[in-house]
C-alpha cells in the first residue's frame, strides 16, 4: 500500500501539502464545521474528491475536498499493516465457485487501531483474508460493478443476470454475489425470476456492519454462502445472511420470500411466511424446507420493464397519484393495501380507469405477512369487480419485481396469467389452518 | 328478533315473496352466478340493497338484490335463538367506562348452526354477551359511526377525538374504542397525538376474526381492554389485541409504535422496536414498560391536514410521482427509504424541488425496525444536504399521521421542530448497543 493509498488530484495534493499519511490523526476545517479523526485509505472506485476519516465515534465520514478550508496533522497514527499470508494449496478436486462483487468491499483486512481498510477482491486476496474458503471451493472472482445497492435499477439486475449466465457457461458449480443490503432482497427476487430453473446454486450475500467494524458480519456470510453453494444440495437463487445477532449461524432464504426487516442488525433479513430454506452452522448445511422441484429447462428471461409502480395505501391517500401514473403511460401498479387487501373506495374510480386502460393492478398487503382475501369484505369485493388481481401471499416487493419482469419478457395479454402462476416459490401453499 | 330482521325495501320483498326466513338454506341466482347458503339477519346500519348469506365455506357474502334474477328456499333452517340473560347487578362503585363503536359489530351472540349474528351495542346487550364486564366497570356505550376502517379518513380521526373529549367531560375513567383492524394503528397514532396528555386511559380494540366464527378474538380483546382501562394504571392512548394465537393474553401496545403485521392472525398487531406497554392475563395487568411521564396539561389538538403523502421507495421508482405531489400543492412527504434511509439519487432533484418549495420531507425506513442513520453512506449524506429530515426510529405510518397532525395544528415554520420532538413516545431512546 502506498502512503496515501487511493487519493488522487486535489485530495492527494491537500494531504501531501499538510504532510499527512494514512492513519494520522488529523483535523479538517470547512466553512461550517470542524472534523477530527484518523485518515483512511480510499477504495479503487471511490469518488476522488473526498477525504475520508474515521471519527472517534467509530463511523467513517467523507469530506468534499473542495469545501476544505484547512487541514492539519495533529499526530502520527499507526499505519495499517497487512502482510498477505502465502497462497493456500487449492485442491483442484473442489467445486469451482465464482464470487461476483457488485459494490462495496465484501471482504477486507482491518487495522482496528486506525480503522483503515484494505479492500480485497482477487481470489488470492480473498483466500488470504478468509483462508477457510480454500477448504471448500476453488474460487474465482470478478468485480462487475461498484454500486451502492440503493442506486441499483432494474437494468442493473439484467447486467448481473448476464454475468451469472456467463459464469454458469464457464463451468462454475455455484455463484456468490456480494451485494449492498439496501435492495438485496429486490435483486434476489429479480434474479429468481430471470434465472428460474438455473442449474446451480446462486447466493446473494452482503454485510450489515461495514467491514471496518469488529462486529462485521461479512466473513461469516461469505464463508457460509460458499459452503452452501459448494455442497450443491439445492439449485436456485438464495439470499444468505446471519440467522441471529450471534456470529455463528447463517440462514439461506428463498430469493422471493425475504425482506430486510431492520436497518442495522446483523439478522435483519427474514423469510416471510416460510422458514428459511436452510441454515449453515460451521460447515454443516441443514435443509429445513424442501421446495417443490420442477424439471423445466433453464431458459433465462432477463429483461425488466421498470414502468411499474408500487403504491402503499394509507388513510388520506391521494388518488391523483394513481391518475398521474396512468397518464404517464405506466404498464402496471402493485397496490400495498390494508389488511386482507383493501383501499379506501375514494381510490376505486382511479383504479378502474387504470384497468380499463389495460394496466395490470395487483393487490398485496402492507401487513407483509398473511394472505390477501378480497371476498370477505365489501371493499375487497368491489375491487375484485373492478378487476384488481389479488396476489395471495406474495410479498409486495416481490410482486413489484415480478411485474417488472413479466412486462419485460411477456406480452400484455399474458401478464395476469404470469402474475398468478407460481413461478419460483413466490406463493406459498395455503395454510391448512385456513384464513 | 323479527322473522326477517334488518331487511328492508326490495330485499325484504324478495325474501317475503319466496317465503324465506332467517336461517333458511336458500339459492340465489344472478345473471352470472349462483349462490347457496343460510340467510343471515342484517345489522342496523347495513346497506339495505344486499341479501346476506353464510356460504358453506363459512364466509358471509352480500348479494345486491337488484342483480338477483331468482331466489328460492331449499329447506328450512334453524332460527337463531337468543334469550338475553337478566341484567347483571352493576356495582356503582366501579369505574365508569365508555365504549365507543366506530364500525362493525364488536360483540355478538352467534347461533353457530346458521351463523346468524345478533349485533349488540346497548350496555345491557353488551353485559348479556360479555357478563364478565360488569365485574370490572360500569359501562356506557355509544355507536358513533359504522365505517369499515379502510374507509376511514383523517376527518374521521377528528370526529372520534371530539367524541372522546365529550366522554372525558362526562366523567368516564376510561374509554374503549371498537375499531376495524385495517387502519386501527393509524387511528391509534392519530389519537395519540390529538389527545396527548389525556388524563385517562383510551384503548382501541377490534377483532381479526369476524365475531360469527368460533375463533373470534372479539370478546377477550374487549374484556381485557376494559380491565386495563378500569385499573387506571396508565393514562394515554393504547391499542389492545391478542398477544399470541392462543385466546388467553392480550397485549397493550403504545398507540404510536404498533403495526398490523399479519392479514388474519389474532396476534397480528405487534409493537415495533419496544415491548408492549403491558399485558392483560385473565384479570391481571402487568406493566412491562413504563413510559416517561410528563406532567403537561391536556390540550387536545385534533385537526389533521391530509395533504401529505407516504411514498415507499423501490428500485425503478418513478420520481415524477414526487413532482406531481409537489405540483398538487401538497404540504409534505414521508419517504419510506431503504436501509438506514436512502433513495436512488435519481430522486434527489425532485426531492430538492419539494424542499425548496417549503415542503417538509422526512425519512423513515421500509425495514420498519431499526433507526435511520443518514450520515453513514453518501446517499444519505446527499439527502441530508438537500434538507431531508431523518426521523430516527419513528415507524413510517406514525410519521405520516404525525405530519398530517403537525400541519393540522401548527404553522409551517414550526413543522420541522414538531416532527423532531418526541411528543408521545413515537421515538424510542437510542439503544445502548449503538447503531
Amino acid at each position: 500500500m502506498s502512503e496515501l493509498s487511493g487519493y488522487k488530484d486535489n485530495s492527494l495534493k491537500l494531504l501531501k501539502d499538510a504532510g499527512i499519511q494514512i492513519g494520522d490523526f488529523i483535523k479538517i476545517y470547512t466553512e461550517t464545521t470542524k472534523y477530527s479523526g484518523n485518515l483512511l485509505p480510499r477504495y479503487e472506485y471511490s469518488n476522488v474528491n473526498y477525504i475520508v476519516i474515521k471519527l472517534t465515534n467509530g463511523y467513517n465520514i467523507g469530506i468534499d475536498s473542495k469545501k476544505i478550508t484547512n487541514i492539519i496533522k495533529v499526530k502520527s497514527g499507526e499505519k495499517p499493516k497487512f502482510i498477505p499470508p502465502p497462497k493456500p494449496n487449492v485442491k483442484e478436486s473442489l467445486p469451482k465457485i465464482a464470487i461476483l462483487g457488485t459494490g462495496g468491499t465484501i471482504a477486507s483486512r482491518i487495522d482496528y487501531k486506525t480503522g483503515a481498510v484494505n479492500p480485497a477482491f482477487s481470489a488470492e486476496e480473498l483466500y488470504s483474508i478468509i483462508p477457510e474458503l480454500s477448504a471448500y471451493a476453488n474460487i474465482n472472482t470478478q468485480l462487475i460493478s461498484n454500486i451502492a445497492s440503493e442506486q441499483m435499477n432494474p437494468e442493473d439486475w439484467k447486467n448481473i443476470a448476464e454475468k451469472v449466465i456467463e459464469k454458469i457457461e464457464e463451468g462454475n458449480k455455484g455463484i456468490i454475489i456480494g451485494h449492498g443490503t439496501d435492495t438485496m432482497a429486490y435483486s434476489s427476487a429479480a434474479l429468481s425470476f430471470a434465472l428460474n430453473n438455473c442449474p446451480i446454486p446462486i447466493v446473494l450475500t452482503g454485510a450489515q456492519r461495514s467491514t471496518d467494524r469488529p462486529s462485521s458480519d461479512a466473513s461469516l456470510n461469505m464463508i457460509s454462502s460458499v459452503i452452501f453453494a459448494s455442497q450443491k444440495m439445492l439449485n436456485g437463487v438464495y439470499l444468505a445472511m446471519h440467522s441471529s445477532i450471534e456470529d455463528n449461524i447463517v440462514s439461506i432464504h428463498s430469493g422471493v420470500r425475504v425482506r430486510k426487516n431492520h436497518t442495522s442488525k446483523r439478522d435483519a433479513f427474514q423469510s416471510i411466511g416460510i422458514e428459511p430454506i436452510a441454515t449453515v452452522n460451521q460447515d454443516k448445511v441443514t435443509i429445513s424446507l424442501e421446495l417443490p422441484k420442477n424439471n423445466e429447462k433453464f431458459e433465462p428471461k432477463i429483461n425488466f420493464n421498470e414502468n411499474v409502480s408500487l403504491l402503499k395505501f394509507h388513510p388520506g391517500f391521494n388518488s391523483e397519484i394513481i391518475d398521474m401514473i396512468v397518464n404517464s403511460g405506466a404498464k402496471g401498479i402493485i397496490l400495498e393495501g390494508t389488511g386482507l387487501g383493501h383501499v379506501n373506495s375514494r381510490c376505486n374510480k382511479s383504479i378502474k380507469n387504470a384497468i380499463d386502460k389495460g394496466m395490470f393492478v395487483g393487490m398485496t398487503s402492507q401487513c407483509l405477512q398473511g394472505r390477501i382475501k378480497m371476498t370477505v369484505y365489501s371493499a375487497g369485493r368491489d375491487l375484485l369487480e373492478i378487476g384488481v388481481t389479488p396476489l395471495e401471499d406474495m410479498i409486495p416487493e416481490t410482486a413489484l419485481v415480478k411485474l417488472m419482469w413479466a412486462y419485460g419478457n411477456y406480452q400484455d395479454d399474458e401478464i395476469k396469467e404470469i402474475m398468478l402462476k407460481n413461478i419460483t416459490g413466490e406463493y406459498t401453499k395455503r395454510s391448512k389452518l385456513g384464513r
